[in-house]
C-alpha cells in the first residue's frame, strides 16, 4: 500500500499547459523576445557555458549585481526559479501545521496553492469592490488571526491597482509577522518598497525577470530581505536549484537592463492609450492599471473570450468560481499593432453582439 | 516576532560552493563539455528560444522522447531540476510527519537532507563493510520500520558498487511501500531496473542528464513510474518549475545521445585502467566501481587530499564525521591525460611520504 503525504491528494493540479495564439495576451508575458543587442550577447554568453559543470559562480555573480543595484549586502539576496519559486519558499519558511498566511483575494491565484503546499492555514483577505486593500482592515486581519506571514501583491495581479509605499510602510510597522511584497509588476508602476527593508526586519520584497525583463522562459526571480530572514529562507532551497543557462542569461539581461527601459515606457504608454479607448466602449468597465495588463468587465465576457479564441487571440478569462472576478477578462499589453487589433476586435464584437 | 517553520533552523545548510580546479575530479561531473556536434545544435536551438514566453511544449517534447525510448506512456514520466529535484519531490510525496524513509548509508549525502526537508523520519540502513546492501536485512528494515519510502542508489554513490536487477526485484516484491531506485550513474553500469516498473506498482526509477550526458549545469533529471504514482508525485511540483533553456538543451542532447556512447565507453575503460593501476599502490584500498568515479582508502587520505588541492587538483574527501568513509577519497574519472596525472601524483606522493 502506498501511503502519500497527508493532504497531497487534495493539492490542486495546475492546468499549466499554455497554448500558442497568434496574439498571445493571456499570461502577462512580454510579447517581444529579447532586444536584439541583448539577445546577441546572451547567445554569445551561452556558447561559453560549461554545461558539464554544476552551477558555481554564476549564482553569485548575479547576486552581486543585484545587491550593488539596491545598495544592500549580498547576504540579503536570494535567487529562485521565477518569483514563483521565491514566493513558494517564503510560504514554506513561515508555514507549516498551525501557521497562518494572510493574502489578498482576488490576487495571484498561486497564493492559495503555495499556502496548501506549505501546509499552512490560508486566511484570504477580500479586496473591496474596486479591488483596493482596506489597509486598516488588512492590519486587523493579520493581527487578529495571529498570522505568521502576510502578503501584498503590488501592483496587484490580476486587477492592476496599487498601494502606495506609505500604505505598505503603515502595514509593515503595524504587524510583526513576516511581510512579503510581491513586486512582479513593479517596473510598470515605478514605486518599489525595497527601501523599507532597511527599516523593517519583517519585510521581504520579491521581484522577477519574467515580466518587464522578458525572461519568463528562463525562470529567474529574486528577493531582498534582511540577512537573518534571508538565511532562513535560504534553508528552504535545495542546492543547485538554479541552472547555469538561466543564471548566465539573467546576468547579461541585468547588466543590459537599460535596454529594456524604452519597452517598459512603451508598455506604460500603450496601457494608458488602450485603457482610454476601452473606456469609450459602452457597458465595459475598465479597471485602472499600473502594470502590463488591463482588467475589464463586461456581462458578455465569456462569449467575448470565446470569440477572441476563435480568431486566435488569447486573453485570460477567470473561472466563474472566482465570484469577485465575474465577467472579467485580463488582457496583457502587446505591441502597438497587437493592442490596436485586440481593441478593434473587442470594440466591433461588442457593438455587433 | 518572526515565527519560522518548525525544524527549519536545524536544516543543514549545504556548503555548495564549488571551486574551480585545474583538474576537477571532485563532483562526478563529465570533465568534458558537450561533444562539438551536440554543442553546435544546442546553441543553434537556444538562438530560437522564446525567452519571453513561459515554458510550454518544450517540457512535453522531452517527456515524449523519453517515454518513447523506454516504451512507457507519457503520463509515467516527470522531469525535474536534476534527479536532485526529482528525489526531493519523491521524498516529499511519501513523507511528512510520522512517515519514514529508509535509505542506505554511506550513500548520496542529500538523502538525509531530503528526509529532513520532507519532515519525515530518517531510517538510515547501514551498508556492510564492503559497502554492499544486505538485501534481506534491507527488506527486514523496511518492513519492520513500516517505512513509507525505501531508497536504493544503484550504482551507489560514493562507493561505486551495485546491486543486480534481480536483487532489486527481490526487494520490490518483498516490500509494499514506495521504492525509489536512484540511477544517477546507471549509464556507466548498464543494468537499469526500469523494466521492473511494469511489474511493480511501487517502483520509481530516477535518472539524470548531469553525469553521463554532461549536463550538470542545466539541471535536468527525470523519473519513470506507474501513472498513478507519477500523478501524485506531480502534485509536489509547482507549475513552470523547469525552464525553457534547459529543456531545449536536454531535448537536443537526448536526440543525440548516441554521440555520448564513445565517452561513456571511454570512461568505463579508464575507470578499469586506473583502478588496476591504483591497486598496485601498497596500503591503498580500491573499491570496485561501476560508475564514473573510484573510491579509495588510505590512512593518509586527508594529507593526500590537501596535497592534491595544493597543486590544484580537486578530489572529494569525506568529513571525518562519516565514520564508514573514514580515510576515503572519491575521484571522478576524467580524460586519459587527467587520469594519468592524478594517478602519478597520488602514486608518487604516497611513495615519498
Amino acid at each position: 500500500m502506498l501511503t502519500y503525504r497527508n493532504g497531497l491528494e487534495e493539492m490542486p493540479s495546475y492546468d499549466g499547459v499554455e497554448r500558442d495564439y497568434r496574439i498571445k495576451v493571456n499570461a502577462n508575458e512580454s510579447t517581444m523576445n529579447l532586444p536584439p543587442l541583448v539577445e546577441e550577447r546572451v547567445i554569445n554568453r551561452l556558447s561559453y557555458v560549461a554545461f558539464n559543470r554544476y552551477p558555481n559562480e554564476e549564482y553569485y555573480s548575479l547576486v552581486e549585481q543585484i545587491a550593488r543595484n539596491f545598495s544592500v549586502k549580498e547576504n540579503q539576496i536570494l535567487l529562485g526559479g521565477g518569483s514563483s519559486e521565491i514566493i513558494e519558499k517564503i510560504f514554506h519558511t513561515f508555514g507549516g501545521n498551525g501557521h497562518k498566511v494572510v493574502y489578498p483575494t482576488p490576487s495571484f491565484s498561486m497564493y492559495k496553492i503555495y499556502a496548501k503546499a506549505a501546509e499552512s492555514q490560508a486566511v484570504p483577505f477580500e479586496l473591496d469592490k474596486n479591488f483596493d486593500v482596506d489597509v486598516d482592515g488588512f492590519i486587523k486581519t493579520v493581527r487578529e488571526s495571529r498570522a505568521d506571514l502576510a502578503v501584498i501583491c503590488n501592483p496587484n495581479n490580476p486587477t492592476g491597482n496599487t498601494l502606495t509605499v506609505d500604505d505598505i510602510e503603515k502595514i509593515a510597522k503595524s504587524i510583526d509577522c513576516a511581510f512579503l511584497i510581491d513586486e512582479a509588476y513593479v517596473e510598470f508602476y515605478g514605486h518599489s518598497a525595497f527601501k523599507l527593508v532597511a527599516k523593517y526586519p519583517n519585510l521581504i520584497v520579491a521581484r522577477t525577470f519574467s515580466k518587464a525583463y522578458g525572461l519568463a522562459g528562463a525562470r529567474v526571480g529574486y528577493m531582498i530581505a534582511n540577512a537573518d530572514v534571508t538565511r532562513m529562507i535560504g534553508k528552504s532551497f535545495m542546492p543547485y536549484h538554479m541552472n547555469t543557462l538561466s543564471l548566465a542569461t539573467a546576468d547579461i539581461v541585468y547588466q543590459m537592463r537599460d535596454e529594456f527601459t524604452p519597452r517598459i515606457q512603451m508598455t506604460i504608454a500603450e496601457r494608458k492609450r488602450i485603457s482610454e479607448q476601452l473606456k469609450n466602449i459602452p457597458a465595459l468597465e475598465v479597471f485602472p492599471s499600473h502594470t502590463n495588463f488591463i482588467l475589464i468587465r463586461h456581462e458578455k465576457a465569456e462569449q467575448l473570450k470565446n470569440y477572441l479564441e476563435s480568431i486566435d487571440i488569447g486573453v485570460r478569462y477567470f473561472s466563474p468560481s472566482a465570484q469577485a472576478l465575474k465577467n472579467c477578462l485580463r488582457i496583457s499589453i502587446g505591441t502597438r499593432a497587437e493592442n490596436d487589433e485586440v481593441f478593434n476586435v473587442i470594440s466591433n464584437w461588442l457593438k455587433s453582439s
